[in-house]
């Protein structure tokens, strides 16, 4: 772990790691050094066109380019077939709580909602003003300690839509296998989206802010399936009908173009990487690194999570003497590990390990809870 | 001009002009190139922190500086008094023609609507759709040629509010003053704020994409009255209710980072520079060089504009023989001037005169409009 440095050593670009912390926040979050040099390169003059991307008119040729680029990746990277036309959207997963149902539920029907958490939560808020919903399964009794299994959610009859939230990116849970309900499903896949594969055939749409798995905040992926476009038209203004964006290839009013253009470079990383298998051996392994820890600390660590949901991308977790967490943050944080305090409404230690944190920063990690651990003990 | 180049030489920071073009976009738009330079800089690792300001929690000290920095800059330059909230917001003016609505009229109501072209109507067709609205005043049959005198507007009683259009981007026609009516004013001045000063107490709200004048494309500031917020609880999700986004100072959600980061240097650049009186005595001066241009070349230029509601932000301008216009586009390119089409709905030929555009670009303009009708007259 020589390459690690305190976060006060000046800048430099000698090697790869030298300049940089690790950083484990939950979103937004660390991206592929590659890109953003490449960002950095392009940043006065995009490619012999004197300007910035971020001063190019929308309508041109070269960001048409990257912006049809962007989507085609997202495509082929989440091998979505041709039947769902994708969205990218402002407002983040917060819009898309009021953006779906306002959509999916315009001609009526009733929606079932999954209570897994936090994100859940906010979902099930939002989507109550805008149309007639229901929870057929709530973790809260349980402390959140997991989600819930294939066969646990029943729907009624009529059901529209039966939404999830893949990943709790504050709870640290996550869908293992997906809900075998007879109702379409819609996610929330903020914190997991492209570190997984989808069974698209059961969904009819999902969602995600990109500022965690796939590029800087202020964009939304929302793929959905391309029928209900049609259908469903409410009686809302122009931005909040996804059919007024998938009429116009997402660019219905002036995209936002540098999360656009940020997040088509961070897909082709993710090509070049190996794509989504890649992207998930590589989400278990780092993860499987921190579990293991915690669970060979002999209840000096411990996961606030059922073990068959523990999320691979946000892994939360207690030390047992809770009064040791302030200084296992700010100690990580002198080695360079930084963005481990869990979310200010939880506390405790949270590590987020999206597409683009390098095992390297892993084995940091958890060399440190392990030198941590042995000086108290 | 010998500084300017055409846009296929290869790159160099040399001088200040070498390797960009003058942009003469709509929006995404120029910026200045000081703001570049800084983001380049600090594109691998933010003042020490040891990552980019994109991969930066938004919950932390480095990035609530800047985003509480451009929300009090936004409020020095535009002289905002401390009764109005100011919010960074996401989906750009086109959100806001569906979120004024929905909570403006959340209580009841009729608002007025004026219709000065391309922007009003969409602002109209958007709040048709939420509330009771009318149309007190209309361009459409004079072929929205100017913007009504300030007491040619009557407002019914009950008005709750006139909404306008200070500045129509792709018609060029432009308030030179607001109309005087017993309702506040509500106003998209998406392509003119911070080139004008505003008279805070005739408005309840203001807003503007922030991707012509003020930064990069993802993000709206909406200026709006803080009594409003508590009255303006609309049954909507909570993205859409302007309370939620005011009582958590515009982080109720993850927000635009990379947009209100840039804006922040821009405003800076603006303050700088001399604030509002210092970008209106510019952008007098750079659109006065052009609309002299046209009216002294015999009719070779012609502005469809009346003289009284001519844009400074936006010279919309046609050749007598419109056959000539898109030699006009293609030469002036090849002179490192670009972006002068006229928007895809109406042809032609505007330039928009942001505040970041140098008046060397508007003198390149000038010279090369009369070198143009010289050889062709």
């Amino acid at each position: 772990m020589g390459a690690l440095r305190s976060a006060t050593l000046p800048p430099t670009t000698d090697s790869r790691f030298s300049m940089r912390t690790f950083n484990f926040s939950a979103g937004p979050a660390t991206l592929p050094l590659s890109v953003l040099e490449d960002v950095r390169a392009e940043m006065l003059d995009y490619r012999g066109t004197g300007m910035s991307i971020i001063e190019m008119s929308h309508r041109s040729a070269p960001y048409e380019a990257v912006h049809r680029g962007a989507i085609g990746l997202v495509r082929e990277l989440a091998a979505v077939p041709d039947e769902f036309d994708i969205l990218l959207l402002q407002g983040g997963a917060t819009l898309q709580f009021s953006m779906v149902p306002m959509n999916l539920l315009a001609s009526g029907g009733r929606a079932a909602y999954v209570d897994t958490g936090a994100w859940a939560s906010k979902a099930i808020a939002d989507a109550a003003i805008h149309g007639d919903v229901y929870v057929p399964w709530t973790g809260r009794d349980g402390g959140y300690r997991r989600a819930p299994e294939p066969d646990a959610i029943a729907v009624a009859e009529g059901t529209r839509y039966l939404h999830i939230t893949s990943n709790e990116t504050i709870g640290g849970v996550q869908y293992r296998s997906w809900p075998k309900v007879d109702a379409p499903l819609v996610a929330d896949m903020s914190s997991d989206f492209l570190s997984r594969p989808v069974p698209w055939e059961r969904f009819d749409l999902a969602y995600a802010g990109v500022q965690k798995n796939l590029g800087p905040a202020g964009l939304a992926v929302v793929v959905v399936r391309g029928s209900l476009l049609g259908e469903a038209r409410p009686a809302v203004g122009a931005y909040l009908r996804y059919e007024a964006h998938g009429e116009k290839a997402s660019l219905y009013n002036t995209p936002p173009v540098f999360s656009i253009y940020v997040m088509e470079k961070v897909l082709r990383w993710m090509a070049d990487e190996g794509g989504v298998p890649a992207m998930e051996s590589a989400a278990i392994r780092r993860s499987q690194m921190v579990y293991d820890e915690i669970d060979a600390s002999d209840g000096f660590y411990r996961s606030p999570v059922d073990a068959e949901s523990r999320s691979r991308t946000n892994v939360v977790f207690r030390i047992a003497d809770p009064g040791r967490e302030p200084g296992f943050i700010v100690r990580a944080a002198e080695r360079g590990l930084v963005g481990l305090g869990g979310h200010r409404s939880v506390g405790g230690i949270r590590a987020s390990l999206y597409n683009a944190m390098p095992v390297e920063g892993v084995e940091a990690l958890v060399a440190f809870m392990n030198d941590f651990r042995a000086r108290r003990s």
